[in-house]
């Protein structure tokens, strides 16, 4: 039904009307951006010969939405997505105020060193700023199996095709070797986290 | 040839010469753990229909021991572990301070609330502070698929067989729904890590 009145919007056109598609799938998803999200599943990718390791957790609303093969596909793909794209933060909102202000410092040192004018710095360190969201938080990437979406737009389409919000709450991902030295007394670091 | 010796420094009984055997291997275990352990693998674990999740690093000197088939099932062996057993920690000098003070004082009040005599109370809580240890450190944890060894034990008896230093380095475990909620500006938890 769907697919029939988008391909109609698109006046036949297949990949236009995917686009519609899609576009009302970021549209419905909206709405359901504010559900709670309690069940889910927890994904793992092995890759590279047990060389390097992802652990990710996907949350939706019903334990019945996890159990779908759509779901677990998802899961699947974020994990290895995470092994091949190796984000940083989850959303935006993670970044550190440390991690900002250190690549806005090298921005504006850049800048500078470029000679660009003075009065458009600021824009052109923010929109530096607007690549380095897209290089470090997993919202923000180029979905490594379809790079024409985002990560961020992945899940909305699949939150309008399985009707209930979606969430990715953190991942980690281990190399071999690259565990920081062990300090004495235990140190710990971080898995990004929404 | 090593069994044979072993057999015969336990006249022949089979299960008094693993002990022989086993007491042999952490003792030429011990030579080794100052070497240096570069290469490994990371480990995964799903459990409970994706429920449940562990990530884990475990190192070895050569890539050659770390492909063999009794490494990848020590690995796969200890994410199972983990999974069941819960740890906190790798190791005992990984427990933060705050941890063992928080439970240094559970064990007084608790002491002091059983009328304990004074003068041993001391014995008493260190008693209880080393059972807290093999609760919380995975080297200190009885192993889940034999639980006459320690985690520290099995690792000691694969040293001794794949005659390179393994080491643990860091493991993290997700739970569906776990996650903690999202503070502002992200929030971050941590694996352990030794």
């Amino acid at each position: 039904m769907e697919c029939k009145s988008a391909l109609t919007e698109a006046k036949g056109d297949l990949s236009e009307a995917e686009i519609v598609l899609r576009k009302r799938g970021i549209t419905s998803a909206g709405k359901k951006a504010s559900r709670t999200t309690k069940q889910g599943l927890i994904g793992s990718y092995i890759h590279h010969g047990g060389q390097l390791g992802v652990l990710v957790e996907v949350n939706c609303e019903s334990d019945f939405v996890a159990r779908t093969a759509e779901f677990q596909e998802l899961v699947h793909d974020l994990a290895m997505h995470i092994a091949a794209a190796d984000p940083q933060f989850v959303r935006k909102e993670d970044v550190t105020a440390e991690a900002l202000e250190r690549e806005r410092d090298i921005e504006r040192a850049r800048a500078l060193a470029e000679k660009k004018p003075e009065k458009i710095l600021d824009k052109i360190i923010e929109g530096r700023l607007a690549k380095f969201y897209e290089a470090v938080c997993l919202y923000e990437q180029p979905f490594v199996k379809d790079n024409t979406l985002t990560i961020d737009q992945l899940i909305k389409t699949k939150i309008a095709k399985l009707k209930e919000n979606i969430v990715i709450s953190r991942f980690i991902r281990f190399k071999v070797g690259d565990a920081p030295a062990a300090p004495s007394g235990g140190g710990e670091s971080e898995p990004a986290q929404a």
